[in-house]
């Protein structure tokens, strides 16, 4: 039999260690702190970097290459930026055998290289805007780390844009948390939370930053994705300059956003169950698998080949004709989360038709066979809203809200979730917060409520709503 | 006007640049040594991967993601390769403020990393093949640099195969080969030579190295794509292993092959002219640009721009309607290699056509608009055959044989060309055509010929016939 895993409600940290190893997402590597993405694993990345692309493209945006490395000098140049990266970069000191004058760190995001080649290719208004992004790798050395979540190599994607107004460079970075938001809902059927952190939180170097904040099974939240608003700060730093309509020299604005394989966490963590893995249908590898029962019988594997190749018209679908049982497979295919198994056998094929079993709920419903055009489309949609609906249904029964720095911290000491209170902007009491109840904000949501007239900590005039929680 | 570049007959090395740099392909970094691939050039590259990702999925390949960085003890398990590869690479010897105990290298190719993975999770004979792939970049402190034809980081994919059978891994080795040989003379319409390396030219630590070598416009060869055959070397240094049929414990047979942006370089170097770059269809970002000619009278922009939506059913096409006059536009896009220009004017609208020029030999053909569907690709698929024709034509007209060792010297002080020669399978007549007439093997072609029966370094007897010449 496939080895069971840690049922999810007895330790939550190891059940998800073992769906990344036994659902074969990843393996851990001899590099320390780094993994390495098996093809299962990285067939879910290939998938979210499709659909995120066709996103980004449709939009004007162009995909480009960086170099790896950064000069030391190169970092140096935005003060808050290296400030809040040198600390945790991985650095390069020899090439061959020689040592070199300007050492290099492997980037731990790219925003001064875009400036640095901004400033070389942009000369006039007319080039702007200019809209890039990359798919690549990048280097944070992390002490601690658990695959997807927080690993020293991630894989990633990072947009960055110059405009020729402030205007056009703060509607390029809600426009693509927009995206991001629009993506994780309905592609990975997982809802968030948008709103805009603290300065605190905020990106090193970043005017403001915006984020979309998932809550797992267990009510930790995951920060998911983040676009971020420059400013002209960067601008300024690396002398990144146009011609204006007005003739005269300007320095563009600025917005990067990032999105990584961290949302295979958020897809583990939301969705998975004491079985393993469920898949959202838009990104499984396989949408459906085929399981013949029986399959020695005369015709059966025959009749599964058929189906595989015309189910492969519309859908992702895998036939595991392999030697194992049919139990043993129904248990592998759940753990990898396929969203659909259909089951085929003798007597399904005299009566012409077969078995779809829903991964979620387990729902089986025998089908027609002529009717699997229209069925299958319909299961792995209901089955899309049931993820989204189970996860929302979740994150509600795990939200409060409290006025009084006592009501925050009973809710604190109980179960995980979001605790929702006004805030009256300062950094203490949001270092308060964390010291007394072991909250960090997640974020100032764009739907912001009015809870009460004061800040719990201080008691202080609010000024916004803040939502609080544990993270990962 | 666009800028003029250097004519290609004067100072082929000059041409080239101007190429990269005005085509818009490469910006230069401030990191030495690296370059930007910038949107053009990237977008070429993406069809590059997207098309070569597929042939190697539809034989069965899966897409992995290994770390960056290879612990220096893992490079020095297999003893050829460290020699061949630790002189040129970069090394991490810091991460954050720590110093490293086992330093890192930045990945040159991960021959070992797969290793290592396979040692993990391979098991039994039924887990038998394993074949993987990677896209990345890989990075190799070269001295001299050119965009695309050697970088210290350049993009690449790099496939890892593990098999039961050393014959099973020489037929993938060999069938890899026939991918990239088909890929090359079919997709970028550059025609091949495919054979074996020497010992001195082979991959380090393979047992044999199967390449294709391209030859450019001045006559010089280009290595384009390899394919190497480990035998179990790599397995038994790294202790992979599995069960076999017979329940003994077996080292699996390894294979390991690669293409990089190079290929870039070699599109430019076969194809372009004077004008520019000359893309070959099947990886032009835009197959089709359209210019409206008078785009100022009444009903030409809306033509043009329902001709661009009707044609960006069929081909990948791009409506130039910015500000630039008509003759900056048709430069423009000719430097940038776009195989079709579509003009249309008021007077094209009159009499229901247009006029469509190649790019390559600026053939013009009034083409009546309903018959766009069909002459499109028609001309297409007639300029990447004429690509090839003219590549081909090229290295049939330089390439010769020699039988003797003044023949080959008068040959080797002439233009730059393929030499013919048997050779006895000794390093010092390899190393003697090196020093005495500058020329390095390139590969024994797999179509051997019968050109003497003696090697003319030596006059020994022969064993192979090699082709030599000059190579990027």
């Amino acid at each position: 039999m496939v080895e069971a895993i840690t049922p999810i409600n007895e330790d939550f940290t190891q059940w998800y260690t073992d769906i990344c190893l036994k659902a074969e997402l990843v393996d851990y590597s001899t590099v320390k702190g780094c993994v390495i993405l098996r093809p299962y694993g990285y067939a879910i990345w290939e998938n979210i970097m499709h659909l995120l692309d066709a996103r980004f493209k449709a939009t004007g945006h162009e995909n480009v290459a960086m170099p790896l490395f950064i000069p030391e000098s190169l970092l140096q140049k935005e003060k808050d930026h290296v400030e809040g990266f040198a600390p945790e970069v991985a650095w390069v000191t020899m090439g061959g055998s020689e040592p070199l004058e300007d050492r290099l760190c492997v980037r731990p995001t790219s925003e001064t290289l875009f400036c640095d080649h901004f400033a070389h290719v942009l000369h006039s208004y007319r080039d702007l805007p200019m809209k890039y992004n990359q798919w690549c790798s990048v280097v944070r050395w992390e002490k601690t780390t658990r695959p997807f979540l927080r690993t020293r190599e991630f894989w990633w994607q990072e947009g960055h844009t110059i405009h020729e107004t402030a205007q056009e460079a703060i509607e390029e970075t809600e426009q693509q948390l927009e995206t991001y938001a629009d993506f994780c809902e309905n592609e990975l059927n997982i809802p968030v939370l948008k709103g805009k952190k603290t300065d605190k939180e905020k990106f090193a170097g970043a005017e403001a930053t915006y984020t979309i904040e998932a809550m797992m099974h267990d009510g930790k939240a995951l920060q998911s994705g983040t676009s971020h608003y420059f400013g002209d700060g960067f601008s300024r730093a690396f002398g990144v300059q146009f011609t204006g309509r007005d003739n005269t020299l300007q320095y563009p604005f600025q917005t990067s956003w990032g999105m990584s394989t961290r949302l295979i966490g958020a897809i583990i963590m939301t969705h998975g169950d004491d079985e393993g893995l469920i898949l959202p249908p838009a990104i499984a590898p396989y949408q459906v698998v085929i399981v013949p029962v029986a399959a020695h019988k005369p015709g059966v594997l025959e009749k599964a080949e058929e189906l595989r190749a015309r189910l492969s018209k519309f859908v992702r679908v895998k036939l595991d004709d392999s030697e194992n049982s049919p139990g043993w497979k129904f248990a592998q295919w759940e753990m990898k989360g396929v969203p659909l198994r259909l089951e085929i056998g003798p007597k399904d094929i005299e009566n012409g038709q077969c078995v779809l079993v829903r991964r979620d709920n387990r729902e089986k419903a025998f089908t027609k066979l002529e009717n699997l055009e229209a069925a299958i489309p319909a299961l792995l949609d209901a089955l899309g809203k049931s993820l989204y609906a189970r996860a929302e249904a979740n994150r509600a029964g795990r939200t409060w809200t409290a006025t009084t720095m006592d009501e925050v911290l009973e809710r604190a000491g109980g179960e995980n979730g979001y605790i929702k209170t006004m805030w009256c902007g300062n950094l203490a009491c949001e270092e308060m917060m964390k010291e007394k109840a072991g909250l960090s904000s997640r974020c100032m949501p764009f739907a912001q409520e009015h809870l009460s007239d004061v800040c719990p900590c201080c008691g202080k005039p609010a000024k916004a709503m803040v939502v609080w929680g544990k993270a990962y």
